[in-house]
């Protein structure tokens, strides 16, 4: 029987609330065995960019990162809360070490070419005008599975911010899920994995107006079920795509859950 | 014979200056051996904090860190001058990971008590007045050489930024030539170890409006001497007893020098 690996994804929301931080940093430091830790951080990093006098542009909830948002988001991801969320796992007795895809070359990416606009909107069904361009924003290439697998061994908890590299020496930013399942999908060989999405909710649910109303478990053949009669829609769509991915690719599980209830006793499950 | 090492510090007004940095990443690249890169950033820090609206506040050079500051200094340190440096180094083939001392602990230090108006003023000799607080500023305790090695053992070359942590959840401030000088003690058990520190001036001068009268050699008596006849004052003085305790401390040579000739063929020895 392979050794069990869990990775917990935590969102911005959570980083930035002093409570839900410390809950969820007990939490994840009394989970046994190996894990990772993958952070978001993109409302600090909205707050910070507007006091530089920076305009945070969003289309279908992804950063256009322009050369100074690439700044602000390097400071704020890689620096401000990957640096304290380090030191305060360590305080909590958990060897932390903070990521970003260019440290020993954990994930390269390439930068997206500019979409069609089209594309970028299908979810709206907009027409196709012009294109859009997300600028520095890194689409995955690969993640070394095998390097972080050694740090793993060597008793150290990676700490992954949502930054890679393209290897020509630039910082790209990578959506914060995408590290959290490329990370899972290279990990699978390794270990008996499971992806935890930690977010508001406590879990998929069947009634969005009914937060008890978590779906327990969903397969490939319920979400395309789900998907058809509109159960699921809007951005859980490429969230759970993300998680069957995953799925398909080894990991044993995916949970999606609520920030404060990592332990995987709730939420939904999908495999 | 042990194996070589070299640990080369590089300050902010290196890293800031494209040209500089340019020829000093591929003079750190061709460093045959192993290798540490420690680097400062405190002008860029000046900058993000003036834009963000918080004052730099400096007595004897050293920076007065207060929450704001500290914030700043993590996003600049931490964040946007260490990943840089990472991701450029992995563009030239240097396996680079960016480390703070909370990541996998390898810097331990608490936070300065005030000290004495006294005291921080000693070199202009002011009256003892009051008390000064250097706020969030983390004098250190020690540094892991072990866990170190086995990070360069690995294949790995450390890019450690002046940011320290206190054990108990929180990031400190410290200067970046303490953490070049802590590294080099630390790592001198485990191999023959040579610390560059680089920055504007060709080495210690003779005659500081003459660029060219590097003094080639200083030895602990030497220094005594330049000291007493006012040859060497003001902030060489700190930057040279750091030098010397690390000789002390086993390190095999210090050598001060241009950040454009890191190479270690011209510069002031010290040893």
């Amino acid at each position: 029987m392979r050794e069990r690996l869990t990775i917990v994804k935590v969102g911005g929301a959570v980083v930035e609330d002093e409570a839900q931080l410390a809950q969820l940093l007990r939490d994840f430091s009394a989970i046994e065995g190996k894990k990772v830790l993958v952070h978001g951080g993109g409302r600090r990093a909205t707050q910070i960019a507007s006091q530089l006098g920076i305009e945070s542009k969003m289309v279908n909830g992804r950063r256009i990162t322009d050369a100074g948002m690439l700044r602000v988001v390097t400071m704020v991801y890689g620096g401000l809360v990957n640096k304290n969320l380090v030191a305060r796992l360590q305080a909590n007795g958990v060897n932390a070490l903070g990521l970003t895809g260019a440290d020993i070359d954990v994930i390269r990416s390439h930068k997206r070419p500019p979409v069609s606009f089209n594309a970028a909107l299908q979810q709206e069904g907009g027409e196709k005008v012009t294109t859009i361009d997300y600028g520095f924003v890194g689409d995955v290439d690969r993640a070394d599975g095998n390097m972080l697998s050694r740090l793993i061994e060597a008793g150290i908890t990676p700490v992954m911010a949502p930054l890679t590299h393209d290897g020509q020496g630039n910082i790209l930013n990578t959506n914060a899920d995408t590290i959290a399942s490329e990370t899972a999908r290279a990990l699978a060989p390794f270990y008996d994995t499971t992806l935890i999405f930690s977010f508001e909710k406590k879990g998929v649910l069947r009634n969005p107006d009914d937060d008890d109303s978590v779906i327990p478990l969903i397969t490939h053949d319920d979400f395309a079920r789900y998907k058809a009669d509109g159960t699921i829609s809007g951005g859980m769509i490429p969230k759970i795509e993300n998680a069957l991915a995953a799925i398909d690719s080894g990991v044993g599980r995916v949970i999606i859950t609520l920030a404060t209830a990592i332990d995987g006793a709730h939420g939904t499950v999908i495999k």
